[in-house]
């Protein structure tokens, strides 16, 4: 953490990095940065990247213009990235492959589904539950998405409702008009051994409910417990965003509502607290751990030969790509000390990489966007703010603190450049 | 409270009420069952019952064969009750004479509308925001049950969704194609002055999601504030179950699981608590005080001079109907004192009654069904269960202590009789 300049995302004495803008601003014509980017095109990085996608490189459906911006300096002439470069989002209901076509769209470069890293990437590291009848909740390619993560038997939320419909009461429409039970459907039904939520579900209701039937029968939601099993069966979980920024004025649910509202309903009803096989997505260690290998294999496909000792994470929202951030380089500087890690929400990994450090960057072009950073409006004071991390988090203020504030994502690639001499 | 012999719910020492059904299960004949309620049709009752409906008089669909029974008791040869009678249950995404007609045609006498009272019944009291517009969320008939209620401007949820798009945002499905603002939906859509929640909505996450960003926006969900006001605007709720017993075997999520989920989303949100300004239905005093209201209406219509002196509360769930009738009676021991009571979720009312005093009966055909009383299983120490019942209620233990356990209501209202002196 040393080697880093930290500053305080909600303090006061922000050091911005308006003076290098301001320089640098008079070489952005086409031609010129066309020259700047081919003059260093040779050197191999030691230095990866890694981009939220949501509020830093696009913002609904409009992609943010500094990132088209970014991107033609993170390109050679060639086309090909001068870095390498992971999209480390908290999204989970959508297909890998998707996101990757999409963003070559909006950025007018190549992007590998094997540089998008969904926020339940890393679950494809949970073998032991990969052969295991999992209950998957979440919305779009829901199975296709389970399966591609090593998943072989799933059901969803939606199959579990058509086979016990009794389950599902709170839509006056929805509820069965009669209980003809469907004794195919419920005794073909597998008994569950686990849930996987990837994540936002649609009818919260019917997904709080049916998945709470789960657990509470231990995987047999046609029966009633006299009392419900605890520990409970595994629950592995991907992104706790709490809020994320879209076109509204004022941030949208993310999964992390959802979450929530999943341990408080568990906790109301059983007094026992909802416990994580696996809590994955950002700020969780286990998903830089997955993004600084993806970094390491791209770097080795191009031949780079010099080891990738630093990581930039640039992102919009202090509770996830701060906090993920800072978690993961306190980890790492743990972790070559020879002290084996804590790790949060995820399993032990042997260190096998010449990472050093992990740096954040907080852009004002998403969530954190109320505030311009350079503006002279006092902050409220930090104790009266809410904690808006995931409960599993616990609160430790100065993980909160940003290695840097920037406007934008163009910003914020000049000052990794400035940073690592390549400017 | 001295006048009734308290039992735990849930404690190991049960009195029961099987001494009397068994010695009165001989009379249950049809003739002469007739024969012994004609016999003292002539007598002006001194005390009123107060049923619950599900788990007690219905189970889903079906009517419970013991509450047939019952109201063979409670109504002379004319067809008419012997005794004042109000149904009052948690449930408000009906209207009060469907529901009539409904316990109508399945209990074979005739209800009146007037004798349902639905959770948001005592909403008809608070006159201050009649003229207000209200943001109204449940399902069923809103606008309707709202109009009834008194309320003269209310718009629903979805008409909110429809007049902001980009609000909604977790259904992928449902997301706005393109964010092509509809301007005149938009600057003709009223500033809103609270909210009245009156019962469990479909979709509970744009539920959730809108009435937080008219509690953040002081009623104006199209900007964005930049600190949320607090206190907010006024939110009224009614029915604060948690659960509630249909055909499944495990209990289902009521509208207590829906306040749950947006109080703890508010307090994660902003750091404070959402404060209700009024939370009525079953265990708050306003209900009963309703209720009470209604009972001594019906007597003076019937012309029966004896003043009501007593109410009977049954009901499946100790924490709604359990609770509140002992509240309610604690009440009336403080009111009858010449206290002025402590109410809880309403407002002051002067005291304009004879009641001396209400009794809890918990009957084991509903959410209180798992355990039969007479069983000898071992129950769990009191102090390892879950607190089922709503966060502005606290947790008063003794409150959970039921005057009387009895098997279904037949045997309820046969024990009333006895208590009575009808028998």
């Amino acid at each position: 953490m040393a080697a880093l300049a930290r500053v305080g995302v909600l303090g006061a004495g922000r050091r911005l990095w308006k003076l290098h803008v301001r320089l640098s601003a008079g070489l952005q014509g086409c031609g010129l940065r066309r020259g700047y980017i081919v003059g260093s095109a040779e050197r191999s990085p030691t230095f990866g990247l890694l981009f939220d996608i949501d509020g830093v490189l696009v913002r609904g459906h409009r992609v943010i213009p500094a990132a088209l911006e970014a991107f033609s300096k993170l390109v050679n002439s060639q086309g090909q990235l001068r870095v390498p470069v992971v999209f480390v989002t908290n999204a989970g209901n959508i297909l890998q492959h998707n996101k990757a076509q999409e963003l070559s769209a909006l950025l007018g470069c190549k992007v590998d589904p094997d540089q998008v890293i969904l926020s339940h990437s890393p679950m494809k590291l949970f073998l032991q539950y990969h052969n295991k009848q999992m209950l998957v909740s979440g919305q779009g390619p829901l199975v296709e998405n389970a399966r591609a993560l090593g998943f072989q038997n799933v059901v969803t939320v939606d199959e579990l409702r058509i086979a016990f419909p009794e389950l599902d009461m709170v839509d006056l429409q929805r509820r069965p008009k009669s209980m003809v039970i469907r004794t195919h459907l419920r005794n073909d039904f597998p008994v569950i051994e686990g849930v996987i939520l990837l994540g936002e579900p649609v009818r919260w209701e019917t997904n709080l409910q049916l998945i709470m039937d789960v657990l509470l029968s231990n995987g047999n939601p046609g029966t009633g417990l006299a009392t419900a099993p605890y520990p409970h069966l595994p629950v592995l979980a991907s992104n706790m965003d709490l809020l994320w920024m879209a076109e509204a004025k004022m941030p949208r649910f993310g999964h992390g509502a959802f979450l929530l509202c999943l341990e408080t309903i568990y906790r109301k009803v059983t007094g026992n607290e909802l416990r994580y096989e696996g809590l994955m997505g950002k700020p969780s260690i286990l998903t830089y751990q997955y993004a600084e290998d993806v970094i390491r294999q791209q770097a080795e496909r191009r031949g780079w030969a010099t080891p990738i000792r630093k990581l930039y994470a640039i992102g919009d929202n202090p509770m996830s790509d701060v906090y993920g951030a800072n978690l993961f380089h306190q980890y790492l500087q743990t972790a070559n000390l020879g002290e084996e890690g804590q790790q949060t929400g995820g399993q032990q990994k042997q260190r096998s990489s010449a990472t050093q450090s992990c740096a954040s960057i907080l852009v004002c072009t998403g969530i954190y966007s109320s505030q311009d950073p350079g503006s002279q409006v006092p902050t409220p004071r930090r104790e009266v703010l809410p904690f808006h991390g995931h409960r599993d988090f616990g609160f430790s203020p100065e993980l909160l603190e940003a290695s840097h504030i920037v406007h934008d994502v163009n910003e914020a690639v000049q000052l990794v450049f400035h940073q690592e001499g390549w400017a």
